[in-house]
C-alpha cells in the first residue's frame, strides 16, 4: 500500500441518484475523486467478497491505481482482467474469452464483477456479469462522461454482430453505480463533447428549467468545472434512472430515451460503425428529431433553432451535414437504414418526437416522406 | 398440408400445472397428441406473430409434420432452424451461429422462438431467445422425458464451457411448455428411465403419497400407458414449479430440486461429460444422498433401501457401482469434483439431504470424511 496521505472528500459533495427496482434498486453516487475513496460506497456490495476489476489497457494504466488504493483499503482478494480496447471488443469472441478467463480465475457466484471503464467495457463486462453461472453481481464504474450519464445506468448490456449493433444482449442491472468526474479530465475533447450530446437529450426530455440550465453552465461544465459537471451528470442519471423506472425491460416508454437515436443509429450504420463519436450522431440526431417534429406540427420551429444553437455553442454539430466536413450525406440512404433499427417493430418506425421541451413521445406513424423531407435538409450543406 | 383427417383430442384429457411467477407466470399443459392440435394452446402465444421453430434433425424428421399441422391452422408465417445434434450444440460457437441465424431471417422483438426438443435444444434456443434484441418470447416443446419434467421448466438455460457444464447462461421463463406425452414413445429405452430418475427425485421431494404413487405405477407409465405416463409428467412439473416459485433464482430453496445431483454431477465430470444419461447418474445421486443422509442419522436406513430397490425395478442404477458394468469408480476423485460444482459458494459444497421422504434440506456443513465412506460404499461393486 501506497506512503502517501489518502485524499478525503466530504460525503457531502457527493450527489445520489437512486434507480428504484425494488428488490434491483440501486444507488448512482455521483463525486469528485470518487474513486480512491470509495471503500465506504463499494462496502455495502464488496466487503468480504473476492472481486474481478474488468477494464482495458487505458482505463488501467490511466485510473486503476486509484481505485486501487479503495480496494486495498476493504481488504479483500481482488484480481484485474483486461479486454481490448475498442469496440471491436463487443463481440462474441471477446465475451467468450472474458467468460473464459472469470473461470480460469475460479471464481464463484459470490463474486463480484466491477465493469471500470467506458461504455464498451460496461457492456462487455455487465453481459459477463449476466451470464456468469446465470447472474453474478456487478459494479459500474465508468469512466467516459457517455457511459457515466447513459450505458451505465439502466442496466442493458450488448455485443454487436455483423448485422449491427446492440442485437444481442440483456438486461443486468448492477448494484451500485460509481460516477467519479475527476476522470473525465483525461478524456479527449471530442470524447467529452460526445456524452453531453447525452445530456444535451436529456435537458430535452425533461423540461424547460433542464435544458435552460445546460444553456447557460454548458461551457463551465465543459471545461471541467466540477460543481456543474456534477449536476449535469446527476440530471442525466436522474433523467434516465426515472425512464428506467417506470420501463425496465424496454417495452414502452424506455423508447423516450431514444430521442434523437433512430436518426442517430441510421447516420451511424450509413457512416461505418465507429466512423463518429456517438454523442455526435445523437446530436445531428436530436437536431433532426426536432425538426421532424416541427415539420409535423407538432411543436415550434423556434425550438429547433434554440437546440441548434446550444449544439453549436458547445461545440457539437447542430445537422447531419456538419458531422462529417468531407462527406456527402445520402438521405435516402439513412432513410433506408432506419427500417433495419432494433426499435422496429412489424416494420414499423417508432420515431420519439417533442411536442416542446419536456415533452416527448413516441410515434409510432410517421410518413415516410415527412422523414425524407427533414433528411434532404439535414443532409445539405451550408 | 396433409390431406388426413386431423386427430382430434378432447382437451378434458389435458392437464395443466401452472409456474406461478406473477407477470412472468405461465402454464405446462401435459396431454396425449398435443403437438398436432396445438393451436388452440399456442394461439394466445403465436397468434398474428411470426414464428421459428428451433429443433434438431432427428426431432424435425420424427414429430415437425405433426408440430406443423397445428402452426399451419395458425395461419402464421413460420420458419424452422436446425441446430447440430447432441450435446456438443450447447456451445458458444452453436449458440452464436443460431443467433446470426435469427438475424439472417429478418426476425424482429415480436417474434416467437418455439424450442422444439430435448435439453439441448431447450437450453440452446432458450439462450438465444434470452438475448436475441435483449429477449423475445420462447414457447417450449420438450420432446424427452427429462426435458418434460425437468429442464424446459424453471427458465434456466445455459452452455458448456472446457470448465463444464452449465457454467454460462440465463433465466428466461417460458411463455407456454408443451408437455405431448406421445412424442415419448420413440425415445430409446434408456432415455426415458433416464428422465424417469428425475421423477423419482420429484417423488422424494414430495412426499409418501407421491413416491408410492411411483412404486405402484413405475411399470405401467413405463410402458408408455398415458394416464399414468401424464400423472407422472404432472406432478413432476408441479414439484419443480412449486421449487422454482418459491425461488426464481436459485438463491436459496430452488437447490431442493439438486437432491442426488451434487453426486450426480461429480460423477457425470469424473465418467466424461455425455458418457452417462444424467438421469442415470441422478438415480444413483439420489441413493448416494439417501445414504449420506441416514449415515449423518438424517432419515431412517430403510428410506435408503426402499429407494434403491424402486430404482432396481424400474431399471436404473441404484448406486454408482451398477452405473457401468466395466468401470472402477474412483471415490476420492469423485469427491474432489464436488468443490468444483457451481453450487459450491466460497469453497463450502452444499447437499441437498433428506430428513424423510418428503422432507429434502440443504446442509452445507457436511464432513468431507462422511461424505467419502458414503462414496467408496457406493462404487464398490456387489
Amino acid at each position: 500500500m501506497s506512503e502517501r496521505p489518502t485524499v478525503r472528500v466530504d460525503v457531502a459533495e457527493r450527489r445520489t441518484v437512486r434507480v428504484d427496482l425494488a428488490e434491483r434498486g440501486y444507488d448512482i453516487v455521483i463525486g469528485e475523486r470518487l474513486l480512491e475513496t470509495a471503500e465506504d460506497v463499494l462496502a455495502p456490495v464488496v466487503a468480504g467478497r473476492r472481486t474481478v476489476v474488468v477494464t482495458d489497457a487505458v482505463v488501467r494504466d490511466s485510473h486503476l491505481p486509484r481505485l486501487a488504493q479503495a480496494l486495498e483499503r476493504l481488504d479483500i482478494r481482488w484480481d484485474t482482467v483486461t479486454i481490448p480496447v475498442g469496440e471491436g471488443a463487443k463481440s462474441f469472441r471477446d465475451l467468450e474469452a472474458l467468460l473464459e478467463r472469470l473461470l480460469d480465475l475460479g471464481i464463484d457466484r459470490s463474486t463480484v464483477l466491477v465493469a471500470f471503464g467506458g461504455g464498451v467495457v460496461g457492456d462487455v463486462a455487465g453481459f459477463a456479469a449476466a451470464l456468469f453461472m446465470r447472474g453474478i453481481d456487478l459494479v459500474q464504474i465508468p469512466t467516459t462522461l457517455m457511459s457515466q450519464v447513459d450505458s451505465a445506468v439502466g442496466g442493458k448490456n450488448a455485443i454487436n454482430t455483423r448485422h449491427g449493433k446492440n442485437l444481442v444482449g440483456t438486461f443486468h442491472q448492477p448494484r451500485i453505480v460509481l460516477n467519479d468526474v475527476s476522470v473525465l479530465e483525461s478524456l479527449p475533447r471530442r470524447e467529452l463533447l460526445s456524452g453531453y450530446g447525452e445530456i444535451v437529450k436529456c435537458g430535452l426530455i425533461r423540461g424547460e428549467r433542464e435544458f435552460g440550465w445546460l444553456e447557460e453552465h454548458a461551457p463551465a461544465l465543459l471545461a471541467f468545472d466540477s460543481g456543474p459537471l456534477i449536476e449535469a451528470v446527476r440530471m442525466g442519471c436522474e433523467t434516465k434512472a426515472r425512464i428506467v423506472t417506470a420501463d425496465e425491460r424496454d417495452r414502452g416508454d424506455r423508447a423516450l430515451v431514444n430521442l434523437g437515436h433512430t436518426f442517430a443509429h441510421a447516420v451511424e450504420t450509413e457512416a461505418g460503425h465507429g466512423a463518429l463519436p456517438h454523442g455526435e450522431a445523437v446530436a445531428a440526431g436530436l437536431a433532426a428529431a426536432a425538426a421532424l417534429s416541427a415539420r409535423l406540427g407538432h411543436c415550434e420551429p423556434s425550438i429547433v433553432h434554440r437546440l441548434r444553437s446550444h449544439l453549436r455553442n458547445a461545440g457539437l454539430p447542430d445537422r447531419i451535414a456538419a458531422l462529417a466536413s468531407n462527406r456527402h450525406w445520402n438521405s435516402g440512404a439513412i432513410l433506408g437504414h432506419m427500417s433495419h433499427d432494433k426499435k422496429t417493430v412489424a416494420g414499423r418506425v417508432h420515431f420519439v418526437l417533442l411536442r416542446g421541451i419536456g415533452a416527448p413521445f413516441v410515434d409510432g406513424s410517421v410518413p415516410p416522406n415527412a422523414v425524407l423531407e427533414v433528411l434532404d435538409n439535414e443532409c445539405r450543406r451550408g
